[in-house]
Protein backbone atom coordinates (compact mmCIF):
# COMPACT_ATOMS: atom_id res chain seq x y z
CA UNK A 1 0.00 0.00 0.00
CA UNK A 2 1.16 2.99 -0.53
CA UNK A 3 2.56 5.47 2.59
CA UNK A 4 -0.69 7.44 3.87
CA UNK A 5 -0.22 10.55 6.02
CA UNK A 6 -1.33 9.12 9.39
CA UNK A 7 -4.84 9.66 10.22
CA UNK A 8 -6.14 11.40 13.09
CA UNK A 9 -9.93 10.43 14.28
CA UNK A 10 -11.82 12.77 13.79
CA UNK A 11 -9.47 15.54 12.29
CA UNK A 12 -9.71 16.79 8.82
CA UNK A 13 -7.76 13.80 7.26
CA UNK A 14 -10.20 11.19 8.64
CA UNK A 15 -13.54 13.52 7.30
CA UNK A 16 -12.27 13.55 3.76
CA UNK A 17 -11.61 10.15 3.80
CA UNK A 18 -15.03 9.42 4.90
CA UNK A 19 -16.59 11.66 2.62
CA UNK A 20 -14.79 10.92 -0.40
CA UNK A 21 -15.27 7.14 0.35
CA UNK A 22 -19.06 7.82 0.96
CA UNK A 23 -19.25 9.20 -2.73
CA UNK A 24 -17.62 6.32 -4.23
CA UNK A 25 -20.07 4.36 -2.63
CA UNK A 26 -23.03 5.96 -3.57
CA UNK A 27 -21.79 6.94 -6.83
CA UNK A 28 -20.83 3.03 -7.74
CA UNK A 29 -24.45 2.26 -6.28
CA UNK A 30 -25.98 4.57 -8.77
CA UNK A 31 -24.16 3.12 -11.73
CA UNK A 32 -22.45 5.74 -13.45
CA UNK A 33 -19.26 7.06 -14.91
CA UNK A 34 -16.69 7.06 -12.14
CA UNK A 35 -14.54 9.86 -12.43
CA UNK A 36 -12.33 12.04 -9.63
CA UNK A 37 -13.82 15.24 -11.07
CA UNK A 38 -17.34 13.63 -9.95
CA UNK A 39 -16.45 11.76 -7.22
CA UNK A 40 -14.54 15.31 -5.85
CA UNK A 41 -17.75 17.40 -6.54
CA UNK A 42 -19.85 14.83 -4.41
CA UNK A 43 -17.59 15.03 -1.49
CA UNK A 44 -17.24 18.09 -1.41
CA UNK A 45 -13.71 18.71 -2.30
CA UNK A 46 -11.13 19.71 -4.86
CA UNK A 47 -10.03 17.09 -7.24
CA UNK A 48 -6.28 18.04 -6.35
CA UNK A 49 -7.31 16.96 -2.84
CA UNK A 50 -7.88 13.43 -4.17
CA UNK A 51 -5.23 13.01 -6.54
CA UNK A 52 -2.66 14.48 -3.66
CA UNK A 53 -3.59 11.80 -1.16
CA UNK A 54 -4.32 8.62 -3.41
CA UNK A 55 -2.43 9.33 -6.53
CA UNK A 56 -5.08 8.55 -9.02
CA UNK A 57 -8.46 6.67 -9.24
CA UNK A 58 -7.20 3.25 -9.64
CA UNK A 59 -5.50 3.51 -6.20
CA UNK A 60 -9.00 5.43 -4.44
CA UNK A 61 -11.06 2.52 -6.13
CA UNK A 62 -8.69 0.25 -4.25
CA UNK A 63 -8.94 2.17 -0.57
CA UNK A 64 -12.82 1.68 -1.28
CA UNK A 65 -12.89 -2.29 -1.89
CA UNK A 66 -10.42 -3.00 0.79
CA UNK A 67 -12.11 -1.23 3.48
CA UNK A 68 -15.59 -2.73 2.08
CA UNK A 69 -13.79 -6.03 2.52
CA UNK A 70 -13.12 -5.65 6.32
CA UNK A 71 -14.82 -7.77 8.35
CA UNK A 72 -17.33 -6.00 10.43
CA UNK A 73 -17.77 -8.66 12.93
CA UNK A 74 -16.02 -11.27 14.32
CA UNK A 75 -16.90 -15.16 13.54
CA UNK A 76 -19.82 -16.73 14.76
CA UNK A 77 -19.25 -18.65 17.49
CA UNK A 78 -21.45 -22.32 17.35
CA UNK A 79 -19.30 -23.98 19.87
CA UNK A 80 -17.11 -26.47 18.13
CA UNK A 81 -14.85 -25.70 15.12
CA UNK A 82 -16.15 -27.82 12.41
CA UNK A 83 -19.40 -25.65 12.58
CA UNK A 84 -17.52 -22.77 12.96
CA UNK A 85 -15.27 -22.77 10.00
CA UNK A 86 -17.99 -24.31 7.69
CA UNK A 87 -20.32 -21.08 8.91
CA UNK A 88 -17.25 -18.93 8.14
CA UNK A 89 -16.47 -20.50 4.83
CA UNK A 90 -20.06 -20.71 3.41
CA UNK A 91 -20.42 -16.96 4.49
CA UNK A 92 -17.18 -15.98 2.82
CA UNK A 93 -17.47 -17.64 -0.50
CA UNK A 94 -21.06 -16.07 -0.84
CA UNK A 95 -19.80 -12.72 -0.07
CA UNK A 96 -16.32 -12.54 -2.07
CA UNK A 97 -18.60 -14.45 -5.07
CA UNK A 98 -21.15 -11.96 -5.31
CA UNK A 99 -20.85 -9.44 -7.79
CA UNK A 100 -20.24 -6.72 -5.57
CA UNK A 101 -17.84 -8.90 -3.63
CA UNK A 102 -15.98 -9.81 -7.28
CA UNK A 103 -15.83 -6.27 -8.07
CA UNK A 104 -13.94 -4.90 -5.07
CA UNK A 105 -11.56 -8.03 -4.98
CA UNK A 106 -10.87 -7.19 -8.83
CA UNK A 107 -10.79 -3.28 -7.75
CA UNK A 108 -8.31 -4.40 -4.74
CA UNK A 109 -5.46 -5.94 -7.20
CA UNK A 110 -5.93 -3.46 -10.19
CA UNK A 111 -4.85 -0.74 -7.72
CA UNK A 112 -2.14 -2.68 -6.47
CA UNK A 113 1.64 -2.39 -8.14
CA UNK A 114 3.12 -3.81 -4.82
CA UNK A 115 0.19 -5.98 -3.30
CA UNK A 116 -0.22 -4.22 -0.68
CA UNK A 117 -4.10 -3.90 -0.77
CA UNK A 118 -4.21 -7.71 -1.27
CA UNK A 119 -2.32 -8.32 1.44
CA UNK A 120 -4.91 -5.95 3.58
CA UNK A 121 -7.81 -8.41 2.29
CA UNK A 122 -5.63 -11.50 3.03
CA UNK A 123 -4.78 -10.47 6.55
CA UNK A 124 -8.46 -9.99 6.85
CA UNK A 125 -9.11 -13.34 6.41
CA UNK A 126 -5.91 -14.90 8.19
CA UNK A 127 -7.39 -12.89 11.50
CA UNK A 128 -10.99 -14.22 11.31
CA UNK A 129 -9.56 -17.86 10.67
CA UNK A 130 -7.22 -17.15 13.73
CA UNK A 131 -9.67 -16.05 15.39
CA UNK A 132 -11.64 -19.16 14.99
CA UNK A 133 -8.72 -21.70 15.77
CA UNK A 134 -8.26 -19.84 18.97
CA UNK A 135 -11.33 -20.21 20.19
CA UNK A 136 -11.57 -24.30 19.74
CA UNK A 137 -7.88 -24.72 20.60
CA UNK A 138 -9.00 -22.78 24.38
CA UNK A 139 -11.98 -25.35 24.42
CA UNK A 140 -9.56 -28.19 24.18
CA UNK A 141 -10.07 -28.95 20.51
CA UNK A 142 -7.90 -29.85 18.06
CA UNK A 143 -6.64 -27.57 15.62
CA UNK A 144 -5.10 -27.09 12.15
CA UNK A 145 -2.36 -24.54 11.50
CA UNK A 146 -3.88 -21.13 9.94
CA UNK A 147 -1.74 -21.71 6.89
CA UNK A 148 -3.39 -25.15 6.27
CA UNK A 149 -7.05 -23.46 6.09
CA UNK A 150 -5.52 -20.43 3.98
CA UNK A 151 -4.10 -22.56 1.72
CA UNK A 152 -6.79 -25.27 1.46
CA UNK A 153 -10.13 -23.45 2.12
CA UNK A 154 -9.58 -20.14 1.26
CA UNK A 155 -6.97 -20.10 -1.39
CA UNK A 156 -8.90 -23.06 -3.45
CA UNK A 157 -12.20 -20.84 -3.18
CA UNK A 158 -10.59 -17.46 -4.38
CA UNK A 159 -9.12 -19.41 -6.87
CA UNK A 160 -12.43 -20.29 -8.65
CA UNK A 161 -13.65 -16.73 -7.88
CA UNK A 162 -11.09 -15.38 -9.80
CA UNK A 163 -10.37 -17.60 -12.32
CA UNK A 164 -12.92 -20.92 -13.02
CA UNK A 165 -15.96 -18.84 -13.68
CA UNK A 166 -19.12 -20.72 -12.42
CA UNK A 167 -21.21 -21.69 -10.06
CA UNK A 168 -20.06 -22.17 -6.88
CA UNK A 169 -21.99 -23.60 -4.16
CA UNK A 170 -22.19 -23.84 -0.01
CA UNK A 171 -21.41 -27.30 -0.53
CA UNK A 172 -18.32 -26.31 -1.98
CA UNK A 173 -17.09 -24.70 1.30
CA UNK A 174 -18.52 -27.31 3.25
CA UNK A 175 -16.57 -29.98 1.26
CA UNK A 176 -13.18 -27.65 1.25
CA UNK A 177 -13.21 -27.80 5.53
CA UNK A 178 -14.50 -31.43 5.41
CA UNK A 179 -10.83 -32.13 3.49
CA UNK A 180 -9.55 -29.96 6.09
CA UNK A 181 -10.93 -32.40 8.86
CA UNK A 182 -10.48 -35.52 7.37
CA UNK A 183 -7.43 -35.43 5.61
CA UNK A 184 -5.04 -32.79 6.88
CA UNK A 185 -5.23 -32.14 10.38
CA UNK A 186 -2.03 -32.55 11.91
CA UNK A 187 -1.38 -35.65 14.52
CA UNK A 188 -2.57 -35.13 17.43
CA UNK B 1 -14.40 -13.10 -23.40
CA UNK B 2 -15.53 -10.83 -25.53
CA UNK B 3 -16.72 -12.05 -29.06
CA UNK B 4 -13.70 -11.36 -31.64
CA UNK B 5 -13.81 -12.10 -35.07
CA UNK B 6 -12.67 -15.28 -35.90
CA UNK B 7 -8.75 -14.86 -37.17
CA UNK B 8 -8.08 -17.13 -40.48
CA UNK B 9 -4.32 -17.78 -40.07
CA UNK B 10 -2.21 -15.43 -42.41
CA UNK B 11 -5.06 -13.13 -43.14
CA UNK B 12 -5.16 -9.62 -42.56
CA UNK B 13 -6.99 -10.42 -39.25
CA UNK B 14 -4.07 -12.11 -38.14
CA UNK B 15 -1.64 -10.12 -38.98
CA UNK B 16 -3.27 -7.29 -37.47
CA UNK B 17 -3.30 -8.78 -34.28
CA UNK B 18 0.10 -10.31 -34.36
CA UNK B 19 2.11 -6.77 -35.21
CA UNK B 20 -0.26 -5.07 -32.19
CA UNK B 21 0.40 -7.75 -29.95
CA UNK B 22 4.75 -7.28 -30.96
CA UNK B 23 4.10 -3.63 -30.64
CA UNK B 24 3.03 -4.60 -27.47
CA UNK B 25 5.26 -6.58 -25.80
CA UNK B 26 7.84 -4.09 -27.14
CA UNK B 27 6.46 -1.30 -25.49
CA UNK B 28 6.35 -3.33 -22.30
CA UNK B 29 10.02 -4.22 -22.43
CA UNK B 30 11.03 -0.70 -23.23
CA UNK B 31 9.53 0.02 -20.14
CA UNK B 32 7.37 3.37 -21.63
CA UNK B 33 3.83 4.34 -21.11
CA UNK B 34 1.69 2.26 -23.06
CA UNK B 35 -1.30 3.87 -24.90
CA UNK B 36 -2.82 3.16 -27.94
CA UNK B 37 -1.52 5.87 -30.29
CA UNK B 38 1.76 5.09 -29.27
CA UNK B 39 1.07 0.94 -29.80
CA UNK B 40 -0.80 1.54 -33.26
CA UNK B 41 2.35 3.74 -34.14
CA UNK B 42 4.68 1.28 -33.47
CA UNK B 43 2.20 -1.56 -35.60
CA UNK B 44 1.78 0.25 -38.39
CA UNK B 45 -1.76 0.50 -37.76
CA UNK B 46 -4.61 3.37 -36.76
CA UNK B 47 -5.86 3.57 -33.33
CA UNK B 48 -9.29 3.14 -34.66
CA UNK B 49 -8.31 -0.49 -35.43
CA UNK B 50 -7.23 -1.00 -32.27
CA UNK B 51 -10.49 0.50 -30.11
CA UNK B 52 -12.53 -1.95 -33.30
CA UNK B 53 -10.74 -4.98 -32.06
CA UNK B 54 -10.40 -4.62 -28.83
CA UNK B 55 -12.44 -1.84 -27.01
CA UNK B 56 -9.88 -0.24 -24.82
CA UNK B 57 -6.18 -0.54 -23.78
CA UNK B 58 -7.35 -2.61 -20.90
CA UNK B 59 -8.80 -5.48 -22.79
CA UNK B 60 -5.52 -5.36 -25.53
CA UNK B 61 -3.45 -5.88 -22.21
CA UNK B 62 -5.28 -8.81 -21.46
CA UNK B 63 -5.31 -10.44 -24.70
CA UNK B 64 -1.40 -9.88 -24.87
CA UNK B 65 -1.23 -10.92 -21.15
CA UNK B 66 -3.26 -14.05 -21.66
CA UNK B 67 -1.21 -14.82 -24.82
CA UNK B 68 1.58 -14.85 -23.11
CA UNK B 69 0.65 -17.21 -20.32
CA UNK B 70 0.01 -19.36 -22.72
CA UNK B 71 2.35 -22.49 -21.99
CA UNK B 72 4.14 -23.25 -24.94
CA UNK B 73 5.12 -26.66 -24.61
CA UNK B 74 3.50 -29.93 -22.94
CA UNK B 75 4.54 -30.27 -19.17
CA UNK B 76 8.24 -32.76 -19.05
CA UNK B 77 7.86 -36.05 -18.66
CA UNK B 78 10.21 -37.17 -16.08
CA UNK B 79 8.89 -41.42 -15.98
CA UNK B 80 6.50 -41.06 -12.95
CA UNK B 81 3.73 -38.59 -11.70
CA UNK B 82 5.77 -37.73 -8.33
CA UNK B 83 7.86 -36.20 -10.34
CA UNK B 84 6.19 -34.51 -13.23
CA UNK B 85 4.08 -32.56 -10.59
CA UNK B 86 7.22 -31.16 -8.48
CA UNK B 87 8.62 -30.57 -11.75
CA UNK B 88 5.41 -28.75 -13.49
CA UNK B 89 4.69 -27.01 -10.13
CA UNK B 90 7.76 -25.64 -9.62
CA UNK B 91 8.39 -24.13 -13.01
CA UNK B 92 4.89 -23.09 -12.78
CA UNK B 93 5.42 -21.58 -9.46
CA UNK B 94 8.72 -19.65 -10.40
CA UNK B 95 7.05 -18.19 -13.87
CA UNK B 96 4.05 -17.11 -12.52
CA UNK B 97 5.75 -14.74 -9.37
CA UNK B 98 8.55 -13.14 -11.58
CA UNK B 99 8.00 -9.95 -11.91
CA UNK B 100 6.23 -10.31 -15.59
CA UNK B 101 4.27 -13.57 -14.51
CA UNK B 102 3.02 -11.18 -11.71
CA UNK B 103 2.08 -8.73 -13.91
CA UNK B 104 0.30 -10.42 -17.07
CA UNK B 105 -1.89 -11.89 -14.26
CA UNK B 106 -2.90 -8.77 -13.20
CA UNK B 107 -3.56 -7.74 -17.09
CA UNK B 108 -5.51 -10.54 -17.22
CA UNK B 109 -7.81 -10.12 -14.28
CA UNK B 110 -8.19 -6.54 -14.89
CA UNK B 111 -9.41 -5.90 -18.62
CA UNK B 112 -12.03 -9.35 -17.74
CA UNK B 113 -15.20 -7.96 -16.71
CA UNK B 114 -16.99 -11.25 -17.50
CA UNK B 115 -13.84 -13.26 -16.34
CA UNK B 116 -13.31 -14.99 -19.56
CA UNK B 117 -9.13 -13.79 -20.17
CA UNK B 118 -8.63 -15.16 -16.09
CA UNK B 119 -10.56 -18.17 -16.99
CA UNK B 120 -8.01 -19.02 -20.46
CA UNK B 121 -5.63 -18.82 -18.13
CA UNK B 122 -7.30 -21.52 -15.70
CA UNK B 123 -7.76 -23.46 -19.36
CA UNK B 124 -3.80 -23.55 -19.77
CA UNK B 125 -3.18 -24.83 -16.23
CA UNK B 126 -5.93 -27.43 -16.09
CA UNK B 127 -4.41 -29.03 -19.78
CA UNK B 128 -1.42 -29.25 -18.49
CA UNK B 129 -2.27 -30.89 -15.40
CA UNK B 130 -4.74 -33.24 -17.40
CA UNK B 131 -1.57 -34.10 -19.48
CA UNK B 132 0.27 -34.92 -16.49
CA UNK B 133 -2.61 -37.24 -14.79
CA UNK B 134 -3.20 -39.10 -18.23
CA UNK B 135 0.39 -39.94 -19.41
CA UNK B 136 0.74 -41.58 -15.53
CA UNK B 137 -2.80 -43.03 -16.02
CA UNK B 138 -1.54 -44.95 -19.17
CA UNK B 139 1.96 -45.77 -17.05
CA UNK B 140 -0.38 -47.45 -14.86
CA UNK B 141 0.24 -45.28 -12.01
CA UNK B 142 -2.59 -44.18 -9.27
CA UNK B 143 -3.55 -40.54 -9.77
CA UNK B 144 -5.87 -37.91 -8.48
CA UNK B 145 -8.71 -36.28 -10.01
CA UNK B 146 -7.11 -32.99 -11.99
CA UNK B 147 -9.74 -30.60 -9.49
CA UNK B 148 -7.54 -31.71 -6.32
CA UNK B 149 -4.66 -30.54 -8.06
CA UNK B 150 -6.22 -27.64 -8.90
CA UNK B 151 -7.40 -26.50 -5.77
CA UNK B 152 -4.80 -28.37 -3.36
CA UNK B 153 -1.56 -27.11 -5.53
CA UNK B 154 -2.31 -24.52 -8.10
CA UNK B 155 -5.09 -22.47 -6.00
CA UNK B 156 -2.49 -21.85 -3.16
CA UNK B 157 0.86 -20.84 -5.13
CA UNK B 158 -1.85 -18.58 -6.99
CA UNK B 159 -3.27 -16.95 -3.84
CA UNK B 160 -0.21 -16.26 -2.43
CA UNK B 161 1.32 -15.09 -5.54
CA UNK B 162 -1.99 -12.65 -5.46
CA UNK B 163 -2.93 -11.91 -1.75
CA UNK B 164 0.50 -13.00 0.59
CA UNK B 165 3.27 -11.10 -1.10
CA UNK B 166 6.38 -12.48 0.55
CA UNK B 167 9.02 -15.01 -0.90
CA UNK B 168 8.17 -18.39 -2.17
CA UNK B 169 10.40 -21.05 -3.11
CA UNK B 170 10.27 -24.64 -5.04
CA UNK B 171 9.77 -26.26 -1.73
CA UNK B 172 6.09 -24.99 -1.17
CA UNK B 173 5.31 -26.01 -4.51
CA UNK B 174 6.90 -29.68 -3.78
CA UNK B 175 5.12 -29.36 -0.36
CA UNK B 176 1.57 -29.07 -1.57
CA UNK B 177 2.33 -31.98 -4.14
CA UNK B 178 3.71 -34.05 -1.22
CA UNK B 179 0.13 -33.24 0.34
CA UNK B 180 -1.84 -34.73 -2.55
CA UNK B 181 0.42 -37.47 -2.73
CA UNK B 182 0.25 -38.38 1.25
CA UNK B 183 -2.78 -37.15 2.19
CA UNK B 184 -5.54 -36.21 -0.68
CA UNK B 185 -5.18 -39.21 -3.03
CA UNK B 186 -8.59 -41.43 -3.73
CA UNK B 187 -8.85 -45.19 -2.91
CA UNK B 188 -6.85 -47.22 -4.81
Amino acid sequence: MSPRPAIRPGGRSARVQQSVHTAVRELQAEGGDLTVPRIALRAGVTPSTIYRRWGDLQELLADVAVERLRPETPPADLGNLREDLEHWATDFLEEMSSPPGRSYIRDALAGDPDGGNAGQCSAYAVEQVETILRRAAGRGEHVPATDTVMDHVVAPMMYRILFRPGPLDARYARDLVATVFYRLMPLP
